[in-house]
């Protein structure tokens, strides 16, 4: 099935080649991976040892990764990676798990990662079950599908004795969900003794191999927590009310307007607040999420609604009297993503697109929020891009997850991935 | 204590007496109860008999009483009720548990009630300690105290052959408190056997005997929750979101002006609703209390605030899209007292203030929310007034409640409270 698939394609590659203009450099480097017999051998090697792959994401599934509590799998996957024959495997101060590919040299040093985290929390039930070629339990395809592809990629590699002018860390990450706040990442390129010799990025993350986010969607996350003195509805009516402060800043926010180009958005997620229906209350929350594409326009949008909060409190204490106390509000920034953008006019990105028209596709650049954040705001080369194509996973973040192994397109994928990898990795 | 008590008392009326106008007649009558043998009898019965209707406080405190649960309670009362001699003892079809008192014929019927219901929950320790002559526990004073004085006023009444010309129905009755919305003297009034006999109420539930609860307050109470299909924050932006609309209806309620006379209030009690900061909610909440002493005034504001929610949705809907649905408002009436008041210039009223004249206390005049709110609304001359004096009881619906049960003013509060229901039952 593997060589049908690759005839078929050469035979398209050649019609395409034919009806277009004269091949760019990028497209013959990746014409020359593609057709590079160690590229070959690692694909037929991964398909040799597809059932280890499987094996491994199940493996991986069951190993409960809630945020901030990776380190169970952090510990499988650092042990694997050694297995794989990676060097300097180690977990790091924050809790990844990391081990490095040697490159022949002189190329720049990348990273390739994928997130050990879930959404789930601790005693969700993650056993994996099969229907079919789908594999169902909570978290199997993100990101554990990445984990996995990662081993699998790295096995392959060496089987096949690829070669790479540039160094790849591997690297199994923690806290790329909600409350983690790419903290696993943050420290890669913050504190670790990796930081400044990271050169590129890429997370395998994401729900089709059509799509490469190279736009670093920036958020800001706050839960603003409105206090007052509270009362009785009866006997304290007239005095300020912490849930008449919060109604009105969602108010006003409400009625901010935002550009549609670069976009911009704000949510009020959750609300929670009071002891009951007849006690004004002494205490009510919201969470609050503000994104944007672009750095200024987040910059904005965030010193709009720090304002806005503060002319609600001043507001609700002028309106009403403030005997027993005034109305305050507690700011809490609760998530902090930076916003920017890897150019498709990049070098990087040239390559990817000259390696994924070898596929016949054709990148669709999304804007998201990915591990791939941090470098990208940084300047450093990066993106996010999935181990699988479209509709070979889905539900992701429910419990009936699910990812969808069937041999001959997992095989298809992963020559895809593995292409885009070894492009961005130089190889030679 | 209780001799030196009526001393001092006789000479003050006397000074009282000759320093002011001509006694009214309700003065009369009520020097009359106060100085009859069978109500001195009475009182000197409950001196004597005090530890028994401690011991039954304590009693009736330990047995559990939570909203919609008060059976246990009230079947205990019922008990109690027959042992202290009253007639046609039953527990009615709502759960209250009710006895006779046979008068001598021809005045209105008299109901006495107190509430058997407390606000505590299932599995609150309701075991009683004591501190001196303190009694702490969840419920003791608000309304335990007010029974266990009911039984020992009947028993009072029978040990020193005290007569009434009146009929008195004593009432140990379910759900006033929050959720209860009422429901036992609702019932007692509107589909009881006895709801046409009736002619005057009296609830002994309250925090001070100085103080008259005549008005009642009247209250809606609404849980309207704002539903839409919900989305991702990012991905859906700009789609309609049922926080922005519940915003906007607590921004405007916070703007309703209402008058200060008669007073109107209005409340957001507790909010809540949503699954996470980055997801646009598909249901928000809040629970809305609005009171006044006036019906107009209350059906007032409880329009403008259905016409506020109603605009709230209508603007939100028209404000964003609602590819994926629109937003909808589910408004439940979760709560409805109605308002009223007997006037301090009614005959029952103003016996009642002539007989506190007699203890040298001038009524202070409550509005608030009490059983007596029913018959109330439905013209009936009725009141609460409490069975001890200012700050023999405190922390009432907090885990800390406590009633002092100090014997002197034990003796004193009871002879004034038994003063009033006889005054008010036509004591010949």
């Amino acid at each position: 099935m593997l060589r049908s698939f690759f005839s078929l394609f050469c035979a398209c590659s050649l019609v395409l080649g034919s009806a277009r203009a004269a091949e760019s450099p990028d497209d013959v480097r990746a014409r020359q991976i593609v057709n590079a017999p160690s590229y070959k051998a690692a694909v037929a090697a991964f398909e040799r040892d597809y059932e280890r792959f499987v094996d491994e994401l199940i493996r991986l599934t069951e190993i409960p990764a809630p945020p901030f509590k990776e380190q169970l799998r952090a510990e499988a996957y650092a042990k694997l990676l050694r297995e794989v024959g990676l060097e300097q495997v180690e977990i790091d101060a924050e809790g990844n798990a990391l081990g490095l590919w040697r490159g022949t040299g002189g190329g720049p040093l990348l990273a390739v990662a994928a997130h050990l985290d879930t959404v789930f929390p601790e005693g969700t039930d993650v056993r994996v079950k099969r229907q079919g070629t789908r594999l169902l339990a909570p978290g199997v395809g993100d990101d554990t599908r990445g984990l996995a592809f990662l081993l699998a990629a790295i096995r392959a590699m060496r089987a096949a004795k690829v070669t790479t002018t540039s160094d790849i860390l591997f690297v199994g990450n923690v806290g790329e969900e909600g409350p983690g706040d790419l903290r696993g990442v943050r420290y890669l390129f913050g504190q670790s003794p990796w930081r400044d010799r990271i050169k590129r990025f890429i997370t395998v993350d994401g729900r089709s191999n059509d799509l490469i986010t190279n736009g670093a969607l920036g958020s800001k996350r706050y839960r603003v927590t409105f206090k007052g003195p509270g009362g009785h509805s009866w006997g304290a009516f007239g005095q300020a009310s912490p849930a008449f402060a919060l109604g009105n800043a969602i108010a006003k926010l409400s009625k901010v307007v935002v550009p549609k180009q670069p976009k911009v958005s704000y949510n009020v997620g959750v609300i929670s607040g009071g002891t009951s229906v007849n006690s004004i209350p002494f205490e009510v929350a919201m969470e609050v999420d503000m994104r944007s594409t672009s750095r200024e326009e987040l910059a904005k949008i965030d010193a709009q609604f720090l304002k806005l909060v503060e002319e609600a409190v001043v507001e609700e204490n002028a309106a009403r009297l403030t005997t027993f106390g005034k109305i305050s509000a507690d700011v809490k920034l609760i998530g902090e993503r930076p916003s920017g953008v890897t150019p498709p006019e990049s070098p990087v990105l040239r390559q990817v697109a000259a390696t994924m028209k070898t596929f016949e596709k054709v990148p669709v650049w999304e804007t998201s929020s990915t591990d791939a954040n941090i470098p990208i705001s940084l300047g450093i080369p990066a993106f996010a891009m999935a181990s699988q194509s479209a509709n070979r996973s889905g539900r992701a973040h429910s419990l009936d997850e699910w990812t969808d192994v069937e041999k001959t397109t997992a095989v298809k994928d992963f020559g895809l991935a593995l292409a885009l990898i070894l492009s961005v990795a130089d190889m030679p």
